[in-house]
């Protein structure tokens, strides 16, 4: 069987040009990045968007790995195969975890997007831009105090961190500054994953250069010693930083194996961010496809619902059918089966573990919009638990299920999907949404907790309790709420699988987030900077001389 | 007067492809970066060298500016408007001091290398891969020692430092691995700036994708708890670095104002490293062009003398004519003058300071090649201070001098220049190597700083002899020596301008680079990660909605 870096490697694409040409992008709009990677010129003051909008999700990920990505690339290949001008847009993958755990952010088999090395690797730089500005800002902090400090910064309130985009726990508590007066103020710091840093949410929520400006300048850095809010204006690098995202800006075009157009665009991570592409690719998908597919982070708990009550006000289009994947093995797991069992048929785990895509197909039904399931066949899933499972989703749930096998077919394995979304599209229906920005922070939360994950309510902590009331001081509390949680539960307890019942959620802390416009609530033992496990991934890679990669998945 | 940014942003680029093509680089070899931009792929064991070396240095650089890049733009213009097919090969600026101090390395006025605030930005990527790779490995080391120490490392002793392209002194010393067993081990750290590490170094030296992971795999990055050295190559990473590494290698084609090709990749501080851009670079100017301009860091004791001494016999080619760049006023700063009095005639600091140049050209010399002086006017030199400077050269020092004026008129200003660098280039000369190989780690030392300084000797702190101890018990003392030292003066103190007698160099560290394959000997108080001044270049930067970009120079 062929390695997915294999089958890369080996697709003849076509020029990124021809791609771009295509769907109706001018030469001028283009800007390469060698041969099959561009970056796109696009201003959606004046192309405006009028294709259809598909939402991918999914149940929530287990280690048998739930193959959303190769289910939203599928159905974007199957939707160019019956002719329909079709164009995705997805997260760029972040290098940390890359070198960690197997398993990229590019699809796999037959439905990936090309050149998968490139893209797994640095792409066009975006995330090392954003990890720039955001360091560089950092210091211009640090700096400032070093020099006298006007701003009265209180150096114990900073809450500006540093990033990489490295999983690298050694960076998640130290000290700095240390080395005497020439070397900085001493003092205790953190670094984080670039995925999760609020400039990151930025470039992903800004509408143009002039708004990602806005927004950077709003960012909050710390407080001053009598507790008084600081931003990036109060420091003026606004301009500094927004230059440093010039290009960052700019959605990426590749192309799938079958050469369907998809843009590739930031990639916050959806248990500590808010996990969906930018605005401005979903924004050009919607112009120049008559359908555009996207894909939210992790289960619909965390990604959608995000992208439902963060993006889609900002988009200002939300979309036309849901899609949430689901696997028998996935389900099994969420069953109780044991996961080294998961080659064999096991049909009571399956009828236990169904519970889990219910409460994810529930939970986007009440957004008001048409969902549909798709089924990912894996080779070891059995006819008996594909039928139990396909029947489940139309008697029980009353959607409609589709079993898909884009990973070994492409386009072809996901033809039934696509004609399904296309009907679920032409449906008439209208967008609820789940909380208004004047609700309280506690009831947004509870809103979420209690409709999305089925839970009871909220616990704070005490130092969450104390965040709270300075939000509520200082007016910050109109803005949504960017939930940090762990992806394999609907609850904050990694373990809890299936569709647990009568749960809280306990509340850490809240951080505002000025730029972005939301609050991140952490939950849980959530680290927004993750760790390498025994055996990185980065140990098996290797490329040889005349380039050819291994290990790369 | 037009800034720099106005100037280039004015500039009709030629399309890269356009500019490639004229110097017979195939559309195969071609990855563009948008249009102005490319990188190519280029094999130097088929594509030999053929055109002439240039090395242009300078004198110690003072706070008046020398202009190096400027006159070495100018150069390449000039014999470029006399039909000549000519190559720039330049080293890519740093973002660290880009954000700091006002002043690019991409030239000024009318020499300059366009697209000139891309080029001083993130450019295509280069440094922004090596940090992340440098920091990759950073996190295998410490997540190796997390999971169970295998190889023994000892926390206390590992050499490997993260690094980050920003000014940002916060982070010179540190503490990691805080808050308990889940997040590392606690152990003392620092962080350098990007082009202070090894991977940018050896970036600059590789021949070759399997040399650089030749000497990734040599890379040593600590010693075990029974003092026994520990390679990427225990670690088994070489592999996963050097796919990191991978469009990183590839020179980046840019032009100059007047369309002359420029190669500049690579970017290594001629002080605290080895200070010249990539051998892959040069050797491709060599291979394209008939002349190939070359530049090296700061003044000749630095980056000249490197490039002499480490990059030459991997190269395998010397050059055939240096160039050493003076001012006036840098040289009256030099000779004692005020740096507030710069703008009036002062023959009397002028005839003090020329001393410094006199250092310069006769360190030089000793090489065995042509030297030429370029006399870079400024705008306030008198006409008697021009006279004097170039009867100086011409009289006392009996070489070859030529007022250029490049800032204001490019390449017409420096035809002169030139003409005498053609006449230089055809004259048969022999190279002299400074130091042989196996000379002892001391001789080497001491033959830089008596022949090139003009110091009389070498003194050693204790941790510096510890260290010596250990290099040669370990047998690593065949190896040329990388010396770290101020910019400013050819002592280790940056106060002692001109041309000081009867000092001596004091090392205080000396580093192991087994992949570049040279001892760094830190001297004086030098840093490897400089700070931000009081008003950091950052704070007057902007862009506006048009994309039109101020304050960056």
């Amino acid at each position: 069987m062929k390695s997915d870096v294999e089958i890369s490697q080996e697709t003849a694409m076509e020029p990124i040009t021809k791609v771009a040409k295509k769907i109706g992008i001018t030469e001028d709009q283009i800007e390469q990045y060698g041969k099959y990677k561009a970056k796109i010129n696009f201003d959606p003051t004046t192309e405006k968007a009028k294709g259809k909008l598909i939402l991918v999700t999914s149940i929530n990920p287990t280690a048998a790995g739930e193959g959303k990505t190769t289910v939203t690339i599928g159905l974007g290949d199957a939707l160019n195969e019956l002719h329909k001008k079709v164009v995705l847009a997805l997260r760029e993958p972040s290098l940390g975890p890359v070198m960690g755990m197997k398993g990229g952010a590019t699809g796999g088999g037959y439905a990936q997007v090309v050149p998968m090395d490139d893209i797994n690797l640095h792409f066009t730089g975006d995330f090392d831009a954003l990890t720039e500005a955001n360091n560089t800002l950092a210091a211009l902090i640090d700096n400032h105090i070093q020099h006298g400090n006007q701003l009265n910064i209180d150096p114990r309130q900073i809450t500006w961190k540093r990033v990489m985009d490295v999983n690298d726990r050694e960076l998640r508590q130290v000290v700095v500054g240390l080395g005497g007066r020439t070397s900085g103020v001493p003092r205790q710091d953190g670094f984080d994953i670039t995925v999760a840093s609020e400039l990151m949410a930025i470039l992903c929520l800004a509408t143009s250069l002039t708004d990602l400006k806005k927004r950077i300048s709003k960012m909050l850095i710390g407080y001053t010693y009598d507790r008084q809010p600081v931003t990036v204006a109060d420091l003026h690098v606004q301009g500094a930083l927004t230059l440093l995202l010039k290009d960052a800006i700019k959605p990426n075009l590749v192309q799938t194996i079958e050469h369907t157009p998809a843009f590739i665009h930031g990639g916050p991570f959806a248990n500590i961010a808010h996990g969906c592409n930018s605005i401005l690719a979903t924004q050009a998908a919607l112009h120049f496809g008559d359908y555009a597919i996207t894909e939210a982070g992790f289960g619909s708990d965390l990604g959608a619902e995000k992208f439902m009550d963060i993006v889609t006000p900002r988009l200002q289009q939300s979309p036309d059918c849901v899609v949430v994947v689901a696997t028998v093995r996935a389900l099994k797991l969420n069953g109780g089966a044991d996961k080294k069992t998961l080659n064999e048929e096991n049909l009571d785990a399956l009828k236990k573990g169904v519970v889990n895509l219910k409460r994810h197909v529930e939970g986007m039904q009440q957004y008001g919009k048409p969902v549909v399931v798709a089924i990912n066949k894996f080779a070891t899933d059995t006819d008996d638990e594909l039928t139990y499972l396909q029947n489940y989703v139309t008697n029980e749930l009353q959607v409609t299920g589709t079993i898909i096998n884009s990973w070994a077919e492409g386009g072809k394995g996901a033809i039934n999907l696509a004609k399904d979304v296309m009907d679920a599209c032409a449906q008439p229906a209208k967008f609820h949404e789940l909380y208004a920005d004047d609700d309280s922070i506690e009831d947004k939360m509870e809103k979420i907790v209690t409709r999305i994950y089925g839970g009871n309510g909220i616990e704070f902590s005490s130092k969450a309790k104390n965040a709270l009331k300075r939000i509520k001081k200082l007016g910050y509390d109109q803005m949504p709420v960017c939930m940090a949680k762990t992806q394999y539960s609907f609850t904050d307890d990694a373990k809890q699988l299936g569709a647990p019942e009568n749960f809280k959620i306990h509340v850490s802390d809240l951080q505002l987030k000025l730029g972005a416009g939301f609050i991140v609530a952490l939950t849980g033992k959530i680290l927004t900077m993750p760790g390498l496990p025994t055996h990185p991934a980065a140990l098996d890679m290797d490329i040889d001389e005349q380039g050819r990669i291994t290990g790369l998945f």
